[in-house]
C-alpha cells in the first residue's frame, strides 16, 4: 500500500533562506504516518494506549530540491520492511511540478510502552504484525 | 466572514504532559490564516512578494483545555478589526465534542516588506484593503 | 527576584522574513521559566514527578522589534502574582543594544499531574508555597 | 577540531513518550554548528550577507538512547569531509552519564544565496575554504 497525503507548507515552518527548514521534513514523515496508520485502522494513539511504543532509530533524509510556503506538497508513504522488532518506512515527497523534492527513511522498533523496552510485535500482538505484513511494499 | 479549518494535532506538537504544547496554537492561528486569506483570493506568499508583510506586534491565548495528539480541531477564523496600519484576527478553536478549548486574538501590522516600516494600507493598496473591510466581523 | 538568561536564537526559529517567528517567543519565555526554577531549587521536572504541573491557561506577548539568528538576546525573568491557584510570570526581553524587544506574560495553573485538576498549592504543599512568595517582585 | 556544546533540552521540545522528540536533534545539530562556527570565527549570518548559503542535502540520525528535558546534553561537533562543494558534519551527543545517545551526519552544499546554485568554495572563497580545511578530522 502506498498512501498519498498533502501538506501545506506553514510559514513558521519557512527559515529566512526563504524555504522549509530542514528539520520540518521529519515531522511531516510522521504526520504521514499518523494518517497511513489511520487508514489501516491502526491508530497510533490508541495503540499507544494498549501499551505499544515506536521510537525512531534511525532517520536519513535527502534534500533535492527546496519547499516553499503555501506551496502544497504531497507525501507517499508505504512501509518498506516489517521484522517483528523493527520497521522501515520510506516517504517520497513531491511538489506541484509533480519533482521529487525529498525522500525519507524512518526506521522505528516496537517497544513496550512502560518499561521502552523492545517487544517482538509477531508474538506479542500477532494479528497488528498481519495486517501490517499485508501492506508492506517490496 | 467565519472560516473554519481543521487541522489534526500532530506527534511533534504534543509534549510530556500528554497534550498539545501551548507554542503550537500561535502555529495554528497561522496556518488558519493562511487559508483564511486563500479563500478570500489574497494570498500571502503573493502580498509578501509585491511588498507587503504583515509582522505580528501582539498575540493573546487562552487555554480553557487541552487538546490532544490525532484528535481534530476545528478553528474558527475572523478579522475583528481593521485599521489602515493593523488588523485584528481571532480564533476560536473546538475539539470534537464541539467544546471551545482555546482562544486566539493576533494583532498584525501592514509593513513594507524591504523597510519593515508600517504602511498605510487603505492609501497604498486601496483594492486589497476594501476587500479586507467588506468581510470584517463585528 | 528577577533572573537574566541569555539565549542564542537558532536558524530554526528564522522565518522567510528574516527574523525570530513569533511563535519562539513562548518557547523562550519557557526556557526562562525552566531556568528560574532551577536557580531557586525547584526544578520542573522533579515537582512533576511529585505530582505537580502548570498547564499554561493564558499567553500575552507583545512584539516591539526583531531578533535576528545568531545574535544573543536577554530575558528578564520574574513572578509578578501568586494565588494558592496560579501564578503570573513576565518576561522582558532585550537585544544587544539593551533595547526592549519583547514583553511576555504568562498565567499557569497550579495542577494535579493525573488529574490535571487544579490543586491549592498553598494547602498541598505548603514550603513550595512559601519559597515562591518570598520572590514575587510587586 | 572537537567542539563541545552543552545544550538544555526544552519542554516544548518533549512529546508525548516523555522524551525528547526525534525532530529536535536536527536543530540542536544545526546549534552545535553556528557555534562552531563563531568559534573559528566564520560566522554563518556574516557569511549569508556575504552571498554564501550552506543548505542541507543529506541527513542521518542514530538514536541510541532518549534524551530528557531539563538534563544538559553535550554535543562534540567535527567536520569530517570537506571538498569544494559540500561538507560533513558529525555530532555524538551525550548525556550526564557520558552516555553516547545520539549520532548525526549533516551534509551541507557551498551555494550562492541569490541563485541558490551550487558553488565552487575552494575557487570563489580560497581563504575561507583553507581555514576550514585546516580544522577537518579525519
Amino acid at each position: 500500500m502506498i498512501l498519498t497525503t498533502k501538506i501545506l507548507p506553514r510559514y513558521a515552518e519557512t527559515d529566512q533562506m526563504g524555504i522549509i527548514h530542514h528539520s520540518v521534513y521529519a515531522i511531516w514523515y510522521e504526520e504521514a504516518r499518523t494518517i497511513f496508520f489511520n487508514e489501516i485502522g491502526i491508530k497510533y494513539d490508541e495503540i499507544e494506549k494498549m501499551g505499544i511504543m515506536t521510537p525512531l532509530i534511525e532517520l536519513n533524509c535527502e534534500y533535492k530540491k527546496p519547499a516553499y510556503y503555501n506551496q502544497e506538497v504531497e507525501i507517499r508513504t508505504k512501509i518498506i520492511k516489517l521484522t517483528p522488532v523493527k520497521f522501515i518506512i520510506e516517504y517520497d515527497i513531491f511538489n506541484k511540478e509533480n519533482q521529487l523534492i525529498n525522500i525519507g527513511k524512518t526506521t522505528l522498533a516496537w517497544a513496550d510502552s512502560k518499561s521502552f523496552k523492545i517487544i517482538n510485535l509477531q508474538k506479542k500482538y500477532p494479528e497488528i504484525y498481519k495486517s501490517i505484513e499485508e501492506i508492506v511494499e517490496n
